[in-house]
């Protein structure tokens, strides 16, 4: 029986010596990559272990999240980004130099190389045939530690791509196209792999497109095969040096399989307020907008915005849209700027925003009041724009450009012939905004702003925790309701103290400070506890205010994760009526939880003050037990160094 | 005797039937000038008019100060400026179209004509032989009513200039030269008007750099002659039909005189934390900075970043400095992206910031903690930049480039040869972003967001006011002091109920609550009430707080001015021993308010509630005891209908 790529790559990085039960695997990286927000604290983690250089083939710390930089703090972080990654051999993407999932691509990604990164879109670099996943900040310091990463055996899906898309239709819309079909669950513990006769005609920045967003199928990760076409790419970076051919053989199986006729697609679009919520675009067709936003980790390329300057070329932007349009790199910007492609774009009309995330994540350009936005994100969940009743609408750049003209959302297969571009022989390659690790930086030393906090050091797990139940929550609480994250928040990403002020704080202002003045905090949940965005800080503010054990119905799968890595224990009702047994302030304990652990049990009791016992139950890996008993993978990692 | 062009000007344009006395005179005024985070406030203000259109020649609206957009305020305001633009016949200059001054300057400006604006750069205009004062936003309301706008007959200072620049040395070390010599109170209740044989080679833009900073020297406006290089200039702009000449008669007289010899002049530097701080740039040479911005109202025109896209062809910002760069306008930046220049800028590392005001006014690239940086800005004061420990250096934009080269502070001297840019004979001129008035906008709708809050009516003065002493304060109070300004406050200029939270906030923090709850309040102060920044709000924002009245020792002229506006009494202590005799919390009341301002007194009584009388004294205008009898400008405008 052959080899699909996903199992080709993966037999290659299994970490064979590292012991896996419950259905893990254990796999060596090769790169890693960390942006701004999750990055400061990643490299805290980093450096609390000890090791003078990043055990890695390669990694690299970018900058495009806080570049606004309404206070110090942003520029403080990336002063300490730059010096630590000068310090322990890490290559700095200096803000301004783009989005890192583009510039990652561009001048960083090589096929049949493992690639995690703190930032849930690190399946871009899939379309170049990498297994490129996102994950907590915390693993990504472990991997610079040169350990493996685990994780859940994941299936493979089969995408074959067959045909070709018709014009104005565009990859974006095969992505939206597997989004309708499958919905934003759709791709739980699995990595697509795309294949068939159409990925041919795919270039690599559209392999992209469709990699990047398939981190809204809630998938693992997805993948390309490395064939002609990325190795004009590579040549075109002048990097086919490092290009090999990665295709699946002929007999490889599948877990799953799915085809998609791109000769059927047509232009389509996500409406509020999911990814998933996908129709085609003419049945939107004069609709009103505001506002259009151009740019994100998801298409912002050279061939995307060229497409869009030659839409833009001597037209006016609406009276009523603002058009924002931010290119994703340097290398995109700058080649735009020599060709005269982004004259045509600012003199349509077009705000110019700086090479980084942006609007996308809610930095800067939020709409009007109840405003309509069509943007080229990959992402539309309410609010995250900035504005709490704005409508997002998630379409192609194509879409996006011809609708800014007409002031309503347009078919663009209205707007006349195709616009074809070529792909460059050659891109613009100045890795001047690239600060490469150098050998004798013993001497380097960290600067550290007085908004970069010092991590809190936790102790090793006890046999027995009495705590206060501090929180009781219903279903479906997300990370977002845990910890908050928006323009005001985002820059103190590396300061936990004052994120703590602002935990669970939609959800129940006074959370934090009882928190605080419990000491130990047990917090009790419904199904569903932690679900949304990876956010690892949804676990580590808890545990800084005291949070020693989550007791729910059922656990989001990476949240879950996050806590056992924060040595949070996170349990299970053996009857879920037992919920109801619990309220807010009761006073509760857990006893024999060193030896549950060592022993393998999975049996638990909780008992009140007044004498309840509750029993509860867990589904450890030995992996997961031994963490929780370290007091969390930083701790395990620097025992197991 | 001849005139000089100041006097041309202002005998064109007095009022001959607006009854003034005191020192005043009254200007019709031809043009006005708003941006969005003064203009807001204003619109509201000409709203409650009631007025179809606005009665000016011309009356622009700009957005180009709250152009980042955190949260949904920013975008609700721009749609309310474009839809009161587009009803009352006001253009709108759409954000991203550029900063107002610099825009106004290429395609609006006219030599000979008179302009007020709501923001202290609108001198700029100055560089087309415009008179162009900055004033409150109110004042500009009461100018598009077609009112008269008052001020104090200022003194005319002659600048001669004689000479040609050295290389390398700009139009921005004249105008540092000239704050090096005044300082930056060297210019109050004063007109500066250029002249002398070193005119004839200084460009508009260079010019406008000069009149715009002139701001800083506290001038009422500043001016050049209209000459030959103007008319070049408005023929490049396709605007050549408004040209006229505009020289001072041979025998012009002055109040004062200053001649400044420009081949003396070499590349100088403002220090933190004043403008007039004022040394040569070799005195640095070799300081280590953090960061560059090149932008603003006083250093972005096309002629500015051709010279630093040509420094920095081909070369690398250092590594550790951030060099940011905000084009002035559209048409600069459009320019720059045609003819290659702007890929020049990008490819050496520089961060492309919106074409609007961005680091100047501290709405973002906030420096880190303790950082040094070089900027074009017109203000360096302390804080203004977002980082409160940071350090600002005001050079011009050579200087700026130069030194992000090398990553120290470097005289231009030691770079090569002098960049030599000719202005172009041919400006692209496309206002597609500027939307004109329309006859037919009697049904459009103005917006307004949830952020824009209804002005607050006042009634006519009363007889007697008893109030509680709700804030007593030391000498030099600033408006910054009185009404906080940053990039958390600034999206919430129209919101004068939020504001009001904030008012004082630094100097008490629980001021605004016992103002609320005393319903009248009055202040006491000593010297110099009110110094600093011309902020209207800081007059605004206390009488919706139930501020009737401020009892100072001296007050600062602008603020005063506004105070009146406001339907505040200003009154000073006839024997300023009497401060110590009023404290915190005293109930007081002031008898014979309406008989004294109608029978023109100028001596009040204050009584405390233990019976003790203190003596207060005053020195209004005719028009200024009208204005407080009206319960402030606004009403007074509406009853003089």
């Amino acid at each position: 029986m052959g080899l699909n790529i996903v199992e080709k790559i993966l037999q290659n990085h299994l970490a064979t010596d590292a012991k896996t039960d419950a259905g893990e695997i254990a796999l060596n990286i090769d790169y890693t990559l960390t942006q701004d927000s999750t990055g400061t604290l990643a490299y805290l983690q980093f450096e609390s272990l000890n090791i003078p250089k990043v055990k890695t083939k390669l990694s690299v710390s970018f900058v495009d999240h806080n570049t606004l930089q309404a206070g110090f703090e942003n520029a403080d972080d990336h002063k300490y980004l730059q010096t630590v990654a000068e310090k322990y051999g890490i290559n700095f993407s200096r803000p301004g130099n783009g989005i890192c999932h583009q510039v990652f691509l561009e001048r960083f990604a090589v096929p049949g190389m493992t690639l995690i990164g703190s930032d849930s879109h690190t399946p871009t670099a899939g379309g170049m045939g990498m297994i490129a996943i996102g994950a907590g900040g915390l693993n990504i310091a472990v991997a610079m530690a040169g350990k493996p990463y685990f994780l859940k055996q994941p299936k493979v899906c089969k995408v074959e791509l067959v045909g070709e898309l018709a014009p104005w239709a565009t990859a974006k819309d095969i992505i939206l196209e597997l989004l309708k079909r499958l919905s934003v669950k759709g791709g739980v513990n699995t990595i697509f792999e795309y294949t068939g006769s159409g990925v041919k005609n795919l270039s690599v920045p559209e392999r992209a497109t469709i990699t990047n967003m398939g981190a809204e199928l809630g998938a693992t990760t997805s993948i390309f095969p490395s064939d002609e076409v990325t190795k004009e790419f590579l040549k075109a970076q002048g990097r086919e040096d490092v290009w090999t051919e990665l295709i699946a053989d002929s007999d490889a199986a599948y877990d799953e399989e799915v085809v998609i006729d791109l000769s059927a697609l047509e232009p389509l679009v996500a409406k509020p307020h999911s990814p998933d919520n996908v129709v085609p675009v003419k049945e939107l067709e004069g609709t009103v907008i505001n506002q259009v936003f151009i740019g994100s980790c998801t298409n912002s390329s050279y061939m995307d915005l060229m497409k869009v300057a030659a839409i833009l070329k001597g037209k006016n932007v609406h009276p009523n849209v603002s058009l924002a349009i931010a290119p994703g790199s340097k290398q995109v910007f700058t080649m735009l700027a020599e060709n005269g492609a982004l004259a045509d774009i600012i003199n349509s009309g077009a705000r110019i925003l700086e090479s980084a995330c942006g609007p996308c994540i809610g930095m800067g350009q939020a709409p009007q009041s109840a405003g309509i936005s069509l943007r080229t994100n990959n992402r539309n969940f309410k609010g995250r724009s900035g504005t709490a009743d704005a409508g997002i609408y998630l379409v192609s750049p194509e879409v996006a450009a011809v609708s800014a003209i007409n002031g309503v959302v347009t078919d663009p297969r209205t707007f006349g012939e195709p616009i074809i571009v070529e792909m460059p022989e050659k891109f613009l390659t100045n890795d001047n905004m690239i600060i490469k690790p150098r050998e004798d930086s013993k001497e380097v030393e960290v600067v550290r702003g007085p908004n970069i906090k010092a991590l809190k050091k936790y102790e090793d797990m006890e046999e027995q925790i009495s705590a206060k139940v501090v929180l009781k929550v219903e279903d479906n609480i997300t990370t977002d309701d845990i910890m908050p994250s928006n323009a005001s928040l985002l820059p103190f990403r590396s300061n936990i103290p004052h994120l703590a002020n602002f935990c669970f704080a939609g959800v129940d202002p006074d959370f934090s400070e009882r928190a605080k003045q419990a000491e130990n905090g047990f917090i009790i949940a419904g199904d569903n506890y932690g679900q949304g965005s990876s956010r690892e800080h949804a676990a580590l503010v808890p545990r800084f205010l005291g949070i020693r054990a989550v007791i729910a119905k059922s656990f989001a799968r990476i949240h879950y994760d996050n806590l056992i890595n924060m040595g949070i224990l996170p349990l299970n009702f053996a009857n879920e009526a037992d919920y109801d047994k619990l309220d807010l302030n009761a006073e509760v304990q857990i006893k024999d939880i060193k030896s549950n652990l060592e022993q393998a049990k999975d049996k638990w009791i909780l008992t009140t003050n007044e004498g309840t016992e509750i029993e509860l139950k867990s589904d450890f890996s030995a992996r997961q037990r031994d963490v929780l008993l370290a007091g969390g993978l930083l701790n395990y990692t620097k025992k197991n160094q």
